[in-house]
């Protein structure tokens, strides 16, 4: 395989761990948009310590603090990238920090959460391929630079493309490259999915995000596992997951795949997790940071309204959680 | 009419309310089981300021410390309630605080919240009438024994009388007789139902404390107008109204009572709820206390389950509130 020029867009626990392995395929190059972490990556690159990888550290090609100080490296250097992935939390429009950095050969991986994420993206560059990913890798940064992965990764990916206008024969080509340079890298579980297939996926990852993130917050920050535990819970996350899976069937026009895991055994999963774990949005919740609230629950809203259908579980957590938010940002926490 | 001899048990800011309005009526004696307030209104009475009623204080004939020792003095003193009015919350079974203070010719009065709290006292004192009671009183007790009655008073009664093996009879005298002592108090609004009308009242009631009360605990605190004037919340509150008198009519199996106002018109008065105020239930959870979930929110969900009837949104509320209580029952507040 030709070498790759590669940017990554946010790189937090998520962006980092896949940093770290796609640097080990000969030849890539591997940059990075940093925020918090800049000073610490920019200094001892990013290090990640795993059961299956080792410990490894490696330090990026280039460390940028900002996509601004990429566009200009990027213009004074005529510099290229042939993926930019992008790892993001989706807060207001995602596909603004790629804008200036991406080429008509560029193609774009889109990692973040919820629905509807890719279309800005698509509108914004609509000669790059846009790639639609969904991972579940258990990985924090405990540090700044310095990556856990926790055990297993499994990537799913596929081509966004919506309708028979895309050039479907580009995406598809990139979904297959990008896929050998993940197996190149070391990553053992990767799905190849169609559009429609890698779509109903990442409906599957918001009916799960959307239904035990926000309760964990609301239901006072209890662990991930006391919503599989728990018997009203487990009535109420298993409804919230029935009303989106159901939606997703109606949106997309296609009885759900069954190759996805089941309502009952993702919750038969949530249950085993012993480690005592809370929700991402609870740690963000908790310390005071914005949440995915309207990739995650508010975009799945859209599409019932768009769909004219009923999902009022859903509806409910969306109501109360974005007032919950607006009374706290009406008065943050003194501590 | 013949004097009659009133016992208040719960003396909370309603019940006060009620006591001292019912100790204008000549002949009549009314005694209180006060808790946290005793020691107050042992010394001063009860004073109510009213923009109706004007600025009053009464002496209870007598102040109890607590049920046990309004059961002594009536043993020494050979006491006789004709009344028994309850309006203590509902935490645990609301019977057991008027054991030993009932006789054959006692009626009790529930003004308390929920459902199904009319029947431990049936299964309790099975020869006493059984009044069913609901009111809308704005009123607050902002140090021990003042009582601020901020506006208009209604009270809706009636008998509770499930089964045609009930002494109708006795319980419909009751409640005119009971009725005829509001009105001679001067409480302005006091509708008389049938068994059937009273149950409808109070599914209402419950219909609007189980869906703005919950809501505004779990919604960080926001204000009683706020869940009719924000637009996710309203159709969240709405719903879970819905779901409620959908539930009540497949229950007591008649069409609603036109006389009740609808969800719009209850809605549009929240809306237009101008004081800031919160409900009740944010109050006793802001300030570490019990709240009335099981009798509000329990109750409903167990009438649902029975009749096997769906009530997702309610559900939802539900776990999520009993969550929320467990979590900080098991770590309380520092402050």
């Amino acid at each position: 395989m030709s070498s790759k020029n590669i940017l990554i867009v946010g790189t937090g626990a998520i962006g980092a761990f896949y940093a770290s392995r796609l640097s080990t395929v000969p030849g890539t190059k591997v940059s990075a948009i940093c925020r918090s972490n800049f000073n610490a990556i920019k200094k001892n690159g990013i290090r990640v310590t795993s059961p299956i990888f080792g410990d490894t550290t490696f330090r990026p090609t280039y460390v940028f603090a900002s996509p601004d100080e990429a566009r200009d490296v990027k213009s004074k250097e005529s510099l290229l990238w042939d993926y930019l992935i992008v790892t993001t939390k989706v807060l207001g429009d995602p596909s603004a920090l790629a804008e200036g950095l991406v080429d008509g050969e560029s193609s774009l991986v889109v990692f973040q959460n919820g629905l509807d994420i890719e279309e800005p993206y698509r509108k914004k560059f609509p000669s790059s391929a846009i790639l639609s990913a969904v991972t579940r890798t258990s990985v924090s940064q405990p540090t700044p630079g310095n990556v856990e992965h926790a055990h297993w990764t499994r990537t799913t990916i596929g081509p966004y493309a919506p309708d028979s206008s895309s050039d479907h024969g580009l995406s598809q080509k990139r979904v297959e490259e990008f896929a050998a340079l993940l197996r190149d890298a070391g990553i053992p579980d990767v799905d190849v999915l169609s559009h429609t297939g890698m779509q109903f996926a990442r409906w599957h990852k918001t009916a799960i995000n959307a239904s035990i993130n926000p309760t964990s917050v609301l239901a006072g920050g209890c662990t991930t596992q006391a919503t599989g535990v728990d018997q009203e819970l487990y009535a109420h996350v298993e409804g919230v997951m029935r009303e989106i899976l159901g939606l997703a069937v109606k949106v997309l026009g296609a009885p759900l795949p069954e190759s996805l895991p089941t309502i009952e055994a993702v919750l038969q999963g949530v249950k085993e997790d012993q480690s005592g774990s809370r929700p991402s949005m609870w740690h963000d919740w908790a310390a005071g940071r914005k949440v995915e609230l309207e990739a995650i629950l508010g975009n799945v809203l859209r599409r019932a309204r768009d769909a004219n259908a009923e999902i009022p579980r859903t509806q409910t957590l969306y109501a109360l959680f974005r007032m919950a938010q607006q009374m706290r940002d009406a008065s943050p926490p003194t501590s």
